[in-house]
């Protein structure tokens, strides 16, 4: 019998709520032979105020042993900004070595969006996610004082770029448009640039099927509001992939529908899987919250086990609630609600 | 009497047709004491292809002797992604101390935006110039080798950054909503990003009546076209700047009308002056160019070099331009003709 062991990681604000959905969800769309067990993680700020502690190699020890990680939202302002981020987020997603950061954007039917005549948006960004100006490499000389001097060192290596460019070849040849857009700033960022360039055109004489197109990260923002519909799949450095990907939602439904992967996909530690949103703590406990961000990374994280139509199913479920909501606002537990009765119905 | 004398670069493609208009335009504005005085620079791809030079010692000695600069655009597809970016833009910006890159965005009455329901977008974006990720520090180790590791430095200075934040303050206190946004990633980015935001808090003090925010650069893409009117002033690094005004263009009427100026506050070396758009080699030579980018940034050279009331002049004429635009295509120097009759009017 099959069975699925789940890291749950609430975390700060709304991320309690909506977790709550997704697993509300999850639980209505697996068949009745998958056992579902899941164990829930209290990190954030509440233990970091208490303890201290963000992520210790204990913690890391124990979420290595389940299957995958379901995470709500880090981050409250009673922390000061880098704490949690450096020392919860990224610690995890280097430790794990979640290297393909998936975000796929997409404008459902019914969805509202801040650009004019509705345009046609369906495409995924892989974003690399254990390198780049992420590494926290750089420092700090004469802190507070009229001589400081601070350094942020993006480190790319061969080995890092490649098996994030060859992810994102597969994953254009396998979609119906079969096209690849690397976008980075390779005019500048002249050392970074050329070694993603020429990765990039090595590996693409092995897709001949695949198209590709080069795009500085200037004018991909252009694109991005002016003719969405080009883009296929985007492969892209870390730091470019963070701002492109708030700009993907924001165009395609805003960060209450986007959801986001970060993919291990040797397998060899468990993959996590989040909203994009953060904690959103001006809203949190009032039952605001939109879960659709996170149910459908319930979704993304359902097709990286394997289970395909169940997590065709969420998708479907999401796209149909979106597109017959009507103007009363629902709470986040009337829209999870919704949805599990959709997977199960 | 006076006089301006200036140095015209203008250079790849469409640079060529737009700074013609720009120079007519400036010639029709000026009143009838004021001698303007033009040298013609070859610099750009042409020169490159001939000489190897980009920009040499003797070049920058030769600019240095004007008033300001006035630059179409540089690059063409025949020369290397990076050669006349670092070798010529970024050289000349670094040489003269080009620290405050200054980008207005207005959306003009009558000009389209891919956004829905024509917001009203008023800002300025003051853009670090010669420091950040743009230094060119960083390097290369066995490259073109699996193992190659590529690595690139932002290096920030309280000195750099104080200049430009206090600049940004002044501009700020000198508009009437008075607001400033600091745009950086100060969660991950933690060296650069700790400079940056301890250094915007200390002058803030200094400027009680200016309400300031900071926002995440991710966070900041989707504000820009959700709620662009939130915007009044902001002030951020070299790379962000880079990003964030473009996707500014793109919603306030496209880099058509997107005009820059590269300044030296304080005049010890020329301040440049150009269109945020590129050279456009797929339209250049066919009078398609909207010169209307290039004429605004005549504006802002006009404006730096105290001719307050000429820059007003063509600011209202672009603008009036632009609301009464037909269906009908008009070639680059059609429309430089009607700007040049309507300040000259
Ligand atoms: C919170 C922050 C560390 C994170 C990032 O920059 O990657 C977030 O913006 C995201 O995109 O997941
Ligand atoms: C061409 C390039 C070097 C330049 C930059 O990145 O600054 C351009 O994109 C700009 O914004 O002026």
């Amino acid at each position: 019998s099959r069975s699925i062991n789940l890291a749950v990681i609430p975390g700060d604000g709304i991320g309690q709520e909506v977790v709550a959905q997704g697993l509300k969800v999850l639980s209505a769309v697996l068949p009745q032979d998958v056992k579902l067990e899941t164990k829930e993680f209290d990190f954030g700020a509440k233990r970091y105020h208490a303890t201290g502690e963000t992520l210790t190699d204990a913690d890391l020890d124990a979420l290595k042993k389940h299957d995958a990680i379901l995470l709500g939202a880090i981050g409250d302002p009673s922390v000061p900004s880098g704490v949690l981020e450096r020392g919860f987020l990224l610690k995890l997603r280097f430790a794990f070595d979640h290297h393909v950061n998936l975000r796929p954007s997409k404008l459902l039917p019914g969805v509202a969006t801040p650009l004019a005549g509705q345009p046609e948006i369906d495409f995924v960004v892989v974003r690399e996610g254990t390198e780049g100006p992420y590494t926290g490499n750089g420092g700090t000389i004469r802190k507070g004082t009229p001589h400081e001097v601070a350094t942020e060192v993006s480190v790319n290596t061969a080995f890092g770029v490649e098996r994030v460019v060859r992810d994102a070849f597969a994953r254009a040849q396998a979609r119906p448009r079969k096209k690849l857009a690397l976008i980075h700033k390779n005019n500048v960022l002249t050392f970074a640039g050329h070694l993603w360039t020429n990765i990039f055109n090595k590996v693409a004489a092995e897709f001949p099927e695949v198209t590709t197109e080069y795009m500085h990260v200037d004018a991909a923002t252009i694109y991005l509001v002016t003719q969405p519909e080009r883009f296929d799949v985007i492969v892209t450095d870390n730091l470019f992939g963070d701002i492109i990907t708030d700009l993907a939602a924001a165009v395609s439904g805003g960060i209450g529908v986007a959801a986001s992967g970060n993919i291990n996909p040797s397998g060899e530690f468990p993959s996590m899987f989040e909203p994009v949103h953060g904690s959103a703590p001006d809203i949190a406990g009032q039952g605001k919250a939109d879960p659709s961000a996170t149910v459908l990374s319930v979704a993304l994280l359902l097709r990286h086990l394997g289970y395909d139509s169940e997590a065709a199913r969420i998708e479907d479920a999401v796209s149909a609630d979106l597109a017959e909501r009507g103007a009363t606002p629902r709470t986040t537990d009337e829209i999870g609600d919704a949805l599990a009765a959709r997977v199960s119905g």
